[in-house]
């Protein structure tokens, strides 16, 4: 059985889903494109046969032969598609950003749940990554017993200039917002921001590093340092510690070489190849999960709580203070 | 387009090819299948769709509808599948050995030449490995400079009583032979063999550790130990030195434990799972090039040098004594 | 030439400096001996020819023999043993704490400062350690560039009912309060503390673990988790990130094992074996210098910001606020 | 109790070793100096109080006041100065070589035996090796079981014109030599040489890289590779394969540099740095051992059997055939 795509958004990332749809990945087919900038869309379904471009989005949706959609379009548009593809009954992949907002978010959780189908899954890829696939298999397996602190690090050898700084926390710390809490099955109740001197190379518009500090119900604290001026590669670190040891994330697989004086091993520059196989992973496993009714990773609520851990982060560093976080009970639908 | 395949032989390398080609690689499909016991061809037909089971692999082979031939059966058989799906002007995968005997292969090479197209691979994986990739990538980006010296490794857990000596050369530091000329892109031209003293962990009809010398035309030496009741798991090291520096494998990617006074990674115990991502590159390549006549891999000239330089291995063996590896010239075919 | 030393207090760590002092080390001999238990002294003089007892430690600093004076007797001793050292105008080397409140260090700064000599050196090791020594080296050579960050974890084994909360800080955390300031050449401006969890393996008196922050005069942020019952050994790491690049203590050098499917290096369970060889480099050098009438390792006045920054520590975690780390300025006699 | 010792020759290593004995070391003093060059004796003796110089080595020898002797003179002079001092009943320390023929090193041992005391230490200083220590108790501790292969490296980073051939056996492996059978407590029986293409950094007076194979009396095979312009560093490898795991020479202790795309530790450039802790050590022991009438380190038969495998070696490269290690049974005084 093969399900029949439709995507909504053709930019860059877009445009590789696309490419993993077609030419990577198995049980799936592209369909059905549509995008603000019709032309584009023209233009990528020039390469497959068969797939129709639809005026807007909701007329994808609509589409009798659109069976499951994937939503990479800009992300203030992300809810509405959202919605519309709940209302349809259809399985929807939405990259990150859910939606813009907590409130949004909260609206398709409880839409999702008033239709009474799983259909969202939100594009949090390092869920499917091999090192932290590894690091969750050694935590539930109890390697190191219960989990009591995290120290982690996500690093980016430079950002452009339209990276401000609240981008730092919703596009950068995000990432691992949704992957701890899914690494120690918890939730997290407090945010508090540390902003230490800034880089010489950052910009005017960029606090860079910060330190994130999460508690969580459970009582485990978690520092999760950002700095996307690190010069030196794309970098994430990852050290669990719990009662009976400490696990931290592989480095990536990389040869040892031996020369001018230095045992060294590479460090990758593109965050895209550090977490390249996590997406067709990702891609994959929501294909077969979309076919059997079912969403196996991060679904709405997930999306839910990172927008609001990731606003009482940014209030945090607004205020200087301890923000709680702070959500209506999980919906039994999730558990 | 999708190429349409016929699988011969469906023991257990056999099926798992086929499950690749059915569930996890793109632009292929397994239309045929054969082998010597019927009734298993016919179980493994059930699960693919419009799969026709052939009584023979000569008539599969001559199916009109079978474009191209995975030869997965007994090695003895390889050879006439192979000079048949030749002489059938269709792409053949077979896997290793291409066949039993360095004549049988180099009937192979000549009939392939003669046919003057490029139709045979054989299932050398380990060229597509990530790791060896980036060793391969490493050396010929001029890291270490011109390589003088390769000392690797090529450790089993443990084998069955089944595994009899010659078999260390023929089925397991084959791969070796294979992957080092790739590698450095040199031949080899003697071969020796050390015999340390048997692990007590080995059966009687099988020497175990033994260590394997070759030499190349380029004057690059090579030592190679085979230990396949090492108890500790399955363990691939490489470690090729050069004029500049030297470069080594990397260790494959596994979480970091601190725990009960040690920090560990672990290793892994089947060798499929060490080499398991190597497959599905290896055949997903092997159908893109077969679409456009064309062979990535290893080709039949490697399957026959392979089998030259483990007889000259297991003539140094027999006879304590420093071999010489001598073959035709190279087609020009092959350059 | 030779010095002559006094040591006052010949509990565990007496012993230990006098068996350094007495057979490993040279340029020094052991010419006077103290304790509050004369009999246990006089066990130790034992051992050493020419050695003389003295009924209390200021008979000892006033013998016109000794020349140089190490004080390990008990914490609320050393502040008045320091000051006679200084009135009489020998070099003294103070087991931490150089006194057991800021205010006592504090007059002991006062009362060297007022000697016009520099007489006091207080026993943090960790500035003899080679890694920690390699890791400064690589900061101040720039490998680094200018430090924005430091992530550290002291973790012990276990620790045994006698050891409460406040020693998290007081006994344990105090090193890395001292070696943090020498590593980056900064002074602290806050702390903070956060309490997660406890472990199941810590006892009703004990927080465990908890989280030190530190923010520094020049913008440093520091997070040092300490962690005294983390079962699996005794482990010290530390990771300085700058503007160009991040730099980690050395792991310390332990064979790597290949065995049970498992790839191990050992981590010691001993804390005096991870440090062993910096309490001799630690002693030489003090030796060495002060026959010169310098002190090269941690001075009075690191003894007293040291203390200071523990009490805000203590201050911090009573009231889970940022506490202030406030002192005079540095008097140029310490520049 | 202090060690009077008198030293034969105050070229490079033997001004290092007095150094050691007069500023690093305990328990031993340099009373007395002789050299072919009698000025540079008189310089090495004035930062040496009371120190006398001799007119010649056997002078010094027969020195009353003279209770050990460490000859570190040029290696022809060796063999007299060790029979002068065990004629005289007097420990001697012997830098490599103990002399400069087999037959000059079954000399001595013959001589020591007839004295029917324990005299001779020869200066093979990685027994001594923190590292090698730990990899010697790993084995002797039943961690990998029996050895059954080793495999080793010894890289210099450049030579110079004056090091040719032989010095690669000689001067560079025969510390393999040595230590090679003290960690596995074995003997040789025979040895090989293979010759890769020379790097094109060596000259035209020395072969480079070599590849010695010895096999022990017990079955054990070793592959050590000798690379003298390996141009990135002083690099030293050993990893013992055993019947139930595997374990390897630590890495020097190093901080991990995360800069430029790479995670790097350093390699070191000179091999005095590499093993300079050891030599104290060695030196060290040799006093304490001196003192009461044992050798704990390689003796005058370690020695020989260096002298005579290394010739072996020698041999195999010349005729490029194995040749046999062999001497006379080990006489019971060195059980």
């Amino acid at each position: 059985m093969t399900l029949n795509i439709g995507v909504i958004g053709v930019g860059m990332i877009g445009r590789e889903h696309i490419d993993r749809l077609a030419n990577k990945l198995v049980g799936a087919r592209v369909v059905a494109l549509a995008d603000v900038n019709a032309k584009q869309a023209e233009a990528a379904a020039a390469g497959l046969p068969g797939a129709k471009v639809h005026g807007t989005g909701e007329a994808l949706i609509a589409a009798p032969d659109v069976e499951a959609v994937v939503v990479t379009s800009w992300g203030p548009t992300h809810e509405a598609y959202v919605l519309a593809a709940i209302n349809a009954g259809k399985p929807v992949f939405c990259e990150k950003p859910l939606a813009t907002t907590a409130e949004a978010c909260l609206r398709i959780v409880e839409a999702e749940v008033a239709s009474g189908r799983h259909l969202v899954q939100v594009g949090f890829q390092r869920r499917y990554d091999k090192g932290y696939r590894a690091l969750k298999a050694a935590i539930d397996g109890g390697v190191i017993g219960a989990p009591l602190m995290i120290h982690c690090a996500h690093r980016n050898a430079s950002v452009p200039e339209a990276y401000v700084s609240d981008m730092a926390i919703v596009d950068t710390f995000i990432h691992e917002i949704d992957v701890l809490r899914w690494l120690i099955n918890d939730d997290y109740v407090s945010a508090q921001v540390l902003v230490p001197r800034n880089t010489k190379h950052t910009h005017a518009k960029l606090d860079d590093p910060i330190i994130v500090l999460l508690a969580t119900k459970g009582g485990v604290r978690i520092d999760g340092e950002v700095f996307v001026n690190c010069r030196y590669g794309y970098d994430i670190q990852c050290q669990v510690v719990g009662e009976e040891g400490v696990v931290s994330l592989p480095e990536p697989e990389s040869v040892f070489v031996r020369r001018d004086a230095k045992l060294s091993t590479s460090i990758v520059q593109d965050w895209k190849l550090r977490f390249l196989d996590s997406y067709d992973v990702e891609l994959q496993d929501w294909i077969e999960a979309a076919k059997t009714g079912k969403v196996n990773g991060p679904n709405a609520w997930d999306g839910y709580f990172a927008a609001v851990t990731a606003d009482a982060c940014l209030k945090a560093k607004r205020t200087d203070a301890v923000a709680p976080i702070v959500t209506p009970a999980r919906p039994a639908f999730y558990a």
